[in-house]
């Protein structure tokens, strides 16, 4: 597999990221769950981006995090997800491709505008955040490039867009074409919301050998399995997938393969800002170990040591060169 | 004027910022004058976009990012400046209004996109500025509310904007506005390429009487006034306009009002990050003192520790409330 032009292959939200400050009276005026994501309306967009206090842009979504990440850390990567014709759909090609990932996905005009998440940050650093989906939950099968999956490592997919039926669509060709070209697939359940609506749909896939990689945090492992405790969750997954990998914030993170467990705690940090994109960047990590066959625990650390960057400051892409931060991890 | 409905009104480039790491290399291969600002045209912006790195996207503007930090320090605050009808221009306006400040100039369609400043951050902590004026230098004189001015304590205009004719008709207007409500002028000369090319111009309207305040850092006072050194440069100045305000950078600011002579160092600072945005915030600090008549030092002061917070974070505008920032100096 050394000589396929991309290590990972991800589809996912294209959105853009608006972030401001906001204390805990503002979430419970506006009725949030500190810490949740929830999928809003144009309507309710810009109701609350009125509310809101001045913000930053810049460009986000799970899985387009996660190739940002990737590319920090050296590897090839490339992107599928759908953007509306407008500023905000220039400036996520802008950043994706600056970063030296491959995205050719086609803006497309009448499907709604660019896709963006308003992200509240509360002085603990949490980020509550709400989604306005509307060009992005329009990716269909047709933006799926089955060369493109087949000339890569791993197929990553965002949970997040399990939901809407058109990019669930794109999602199921995209594992075909990986699994008829010997590309491994990756899935993270992006929030437990998804699960609760997508359970039995979800193991189905699992059950037939479609995902290898699975990535949950553990509230995800939790309601996927229902079961009541962490080492219950990651058994019940590990026994449904080849590759099970639980991020538990703080605690660190496990990974159990082919009866094989490893487990690594939390990077150190200095100084917590923001931990969005946390989520996002450990995938980052595990995938680029995973992508050079470094193995669980080096996977699970590089995993570790790109979360650990990304949540000491805003924002949800690295800022450092996740690269020099792996230090010999990569030059194994 | 203590029952004036806003402290200062301030006319500028309504602009969003557009801001990303560079190394020297980058600017040197660009042919840009590091810490230099230069206006570029469309094709420009678009080209130099191509080739710069992942982006964060904050409003901006010298005399917006001024009144952002009036609003922060207290004080209350309108905004005259020209959008296009564009998502950029969305932005800019969410964001200052968000910030309490007055801002009712109505975007218009088809004069141009929304202006945007690409700014390449050195690891020196220098910015280097690329703005593409758009909609910005549309602004007419039509935008310029008489009776807006008249209830200002002070007028505040962005010399950038005495470039672009249409906006410095626009400036004459406020200017004539205000010496017939007995509202204060405050000019900034913004850049040396501005008193290059309007030096006649605005020497004309010191002799006039048409500004009360000016605000220059050593490069824009060398520049206009030709002298050789500093205390030159601010005699002469000083001789021109009723209160003069210089910016020396790390060497602190200096005022003269009416043979009075104040100056402050700089204020000490942790971390020097990215200097855009001092100027803007200097003005502001000084400008809240004088709305508050609490004299030239404790003006200068405040212009200070406004400086001193943006320099020590990313973005133009301030991340703290400079009123608690400023703590004694405004229970004065």
């Amino acid at each position: 597999m050394t000589d396929r032009r991309f290590d990972v292959t991800a589809i996912g939200n294209a959105i853009v990221d608006v972030i401001a400050d906001a204390g805990d009276d503002f979430l419970d005026a506006q009725g949030m769950h500190k810490g949740g994501m929830r999928l809003i309306d144009e309507a309710e967009a810009t109701r609350l981006y009125a509310a809101m206090g001045p913000a930053r842009e810049e460009s986000g979504g799970s899985a387009a995090n996660t190739v940002a990440g990737l590319a920090s850390l050296g590897q090839r990567a490339a992107f599928i997800g759908q953007l509306g014709t407008d500023q905000l759909g220039a400036i996520f090609s802008h950043d994706i491709r600056s970063l030296g990932v491959a995205f050719d996905t086609p803006a497309k005009d009448g499907i709604g505008a660019t896709a963006r998440c308003l992200i509240l940050v509360t002085p603990d650093a949490q980020r509550t955040m709400n989604t306005f989906l509307g060009a992005a939950q329009m990716l269909g099968p047709e933006a799926v490039d089955a060369a493109l999956i087949a000339e890569s490592k791993i197929l990553y997919l965002e949970g997040y867009l399990w939901d809407p039926e058109a990019p669930r669509l794109a999602m199921r060709k995209a594992i075909a074409a990986a699994r008829s070209a010997g590309t491994r697939v990756a899935f993270t359940l992006s929030d437990s919301f998804v699960v609760d609506r997508h359970r039995d749909d979800l193991n189905a896939l699992f059950d037939a050998g479609s995902i290898d990689i699975l990535f949950a945090n553990e509230d995800e492992a939790l309601a996927l399995t229902g079961a009541s405790d962490f080492d219950s969750a990651i058994t019940a997954i590990a026994a449904r997938v080849p590759t099970a990998v639980v991020t538990r914030s703080v605690n660190g993170a496990v990974a159990v393969r082919s009866g094989e467990r490893a487990s690594v705690p939390a990077e150190p940090i200095e100084r917590l800002v923001d931990t969005t994109g946390a989520g996002d960047l450990f995938a980052a990590g595990f995938l680029a170990g995973e992508a050079r066959g470094l193995g669980l625990e080096a996977s699970l650390r590089l995993g570790a040591i790109a979360a650990a960057e990304v949540i000491q400051h805003y924002g949800a892409r690295p800022e450092s060169n996740l690269r020099v931060l792996a230090g010999a991890l990569l030059e194994a």
